[in-house]
C-alpha cells in the first residue's frame, strides 16, 4: 500500500484544518494510508478526513504508553491505529521514514523538523502554505513542490510516489 | 481498536509457525488489529494469519527506508501496514508500548527483550512455548501468563485487555 | 576507549549497591568508560563508584528535556555526562547498542531486556547474581558469562572486549 | 556539567571547518562538554577541536553497533565518548533533547531537522553560517540568535544557559 504522511502544526488556522480534512479525505480515497503524527490541528484534521472516505489511518503518537493505559473501545471501528512511539520528538523521524511521500500543511518548527528530515533521507515533500527556507545567498533551498490546494498537493505526492 | 502484538522468532520451528497463523488468524476474526516485528517466521506467520481473515495488520520493522525505496503495489491490498523505524532492536520497545497485550509464541533473545519490555511496562503477556525464567531462589518469575495453544492465547490476551 | 554498560535494577539490595560501586570503580581504575541507564540503585551506585576512581560515566537516561530544565551546576565536575534520550525503555537498546560490554548486576525486567538485547545483538553480557533463562527443555540458555564478585565480572567483561 | 551541542553538514566549506573547530576548542575551555553527531565535516572539527583543549566530547551516531564490532584502541585516551543510537536520524533528536544549548554551523537539511527540533522543544539555538527561515508574510521566523564568530557564537551559547 502506499503511505502518505500528512504533517502540520497542532495549532492551526481555519483554512489549514480545511485543508488537511480534504487532503486526508482525497489520499484515502486514493487508497492511500495516511500516517499523521497523533496530535490535533493538522494532525486531528487528516485523520478525520481519511476516516471520512473510509481510509486506514495510523497515528504515530509522541507519548508512549501511559501508566493507566485502557485499549481504545473495540467497538469504535472508526478508530485510527495507533503507534505509541514514546519517543517525544524523535516520532517524527518514524513518520517520515514510514512515508512514501509528505504533504506538509502550515508552518511550526515541528513540521519543519519532519520536512528537512524528509529532505534529508530522500522522501518526496509537498508543502501548502509552509515556510519558506532561504540558504546564505537568499536562494530559496530545493527540495520541497508547492501546491496551490489539497488536490494538487494529493496529485503531486501521489505522481512523486509513482516516480 | 485492540492492538494485540505477536512476537517470536524469525527462525522457528513449524510448530511456532502453524501456532503463529493461527494466532493472528483468531486475533483478526475477533477485531483486534495484529501488530507484528515485520521479520519472518512468527512474525510472517502471524502476519500471513491475520490477512488470511482479512485483519488489520501493522509491521513495524526494525530498518529504515532504503536509499533505494519504493512503495508497494498500490494494487496489493492485502499488504500490511509497514512502519519502518530504522531503529534497530530499539523497535521492539515501540512494539510493546503499542501493543494492548502481547502474545509471545517460541524463544528467542529478541523475543525475550520484548517480554521483559512489556512486563517493564505493564504490557501483559502470553506466553506459548517459551522460555523459563527464574529468580535467584530458582522460583518461576512471576508476570508471563502460559497458553496450551493459540485459542487458549488469544483468550487469555483478550480476557486480559478487557482487564 | 572502552565503553562497559553496568545494568541493573533501580530498587535492588544492599549488597547489590556494594557489588555496583565496586564495579564502577574497577572499571574506572582500568580506563574504561561506564555507561549507566541513569537510574537509582545499581545505576546510581556504578556511577558514584566510577566517579570515586575519577573515571568518565555517561548516564543514559529514559526520560528527556523536561520544560523547566536547568543545566547542572558547571562548578560540579564530578556529574556524569547525560544522554537524554526522550525515549523510555528504548533508551535500553541504545545503553546495549553502545557498550563494548555489559555487566549485569542483580535481576528485574528491565535489566533481562537490556541482557536479551545484547544477546540478541552480540554485545558479551556477565551476570552477577542475576536472574536464569531455561529454554523449553529445561537447559540454560547459553550466552551470558556468570560471575562471582565484582573484580570477577570486571576481568570477565574486559577480556571479552579485548577478544 | 554544562552540554552544548554542535551540529552542521559533514559536507562542508573551509571555513565552517575553520568555524567548527574553534568553537569545540572555545567551548571545551569554558569547561562544557561537547556533544556532536559524530559524522565528518562540522562535526568532526568541533571535535577535534575540543580535544585541542582536553575536553569531553560525546559523539551521538546514527549507526549502531556493526557486527563485526571492535572498541576503539584503549590507549587512545583522547577518543571521544561514543554513543551508537542505530536510530538514523533520530538521533538528531537524541542530540538535542541532552543539550543545553545547540550551535548551528552552516547549513543542511540534517542541521535544520536538528534547529527545529530545539526550537521546537526549547533548547536554546545560536546559529552561524546557516539557513533562513520565512513564514508566509515573508518575515524571519523568530527563536535562532545569528552568531558572527565562533567567540561570539560560545558567548551566545553560554549566556543562554546561564539563563
Amino acid at each position: 500500500m502506499v503511505q502518505v504522511a500528512v504533517c502540520g502544526p497542532a495549532d492551526c488556522s481555519d483554512t489549514e484544518t480545511a485543508w488537511a480534512y480534504q487532503t486526508g479525505a482525497l489520499l484515502a480515497a486514493r487508497g492511500a494510508v495516511v500516517l499523521t503524527g497523533g496530535g490535533s490541528g493538522v494532525m486531528a484534521a487528516a485523520l478525520d478526513g481519511a476516516h471520512s472516505a473510509s481510509g486506514v489511518v495510523v497515528a504515530i503518537r509522541p507519548d508512549g504508553r501511559p501508566p493507566d493505559h485502557r485499549p481504545a473501545d473495540p467497538d469504535r471501528t472508526d478508530a485510527a491505529v495507533t503507534i505509541r512511539t514514546g519517543m517525544g520528538q524523535a516520532r517524527n523521524a518514524i513518520l517520515i521514514a514510514s512515508a512514501d511521500a509528505v504533504i506538509a500543511i502550515g508552518g511550526s518548527w515541528g513540521t519543519l523538523s519532519e520536512i528537512a528530515l524528509a529532505c534529508r533521507t530522500g522522501v518526496p515533500v509537498v508543502s501548502l502554505g509552509g515556510w519558506t527556507i532561504l540558504d546564505r545567498t537568499g536562494t530559496r533551498v530545493p527540495g520541497v513542490v508547492l501546491a496551490s490546494d489539497p488536490a494538487d498537493a494529493v496529485a503531486a505526492a501521489l505522481a512523486a510516489v509513482a516516480g
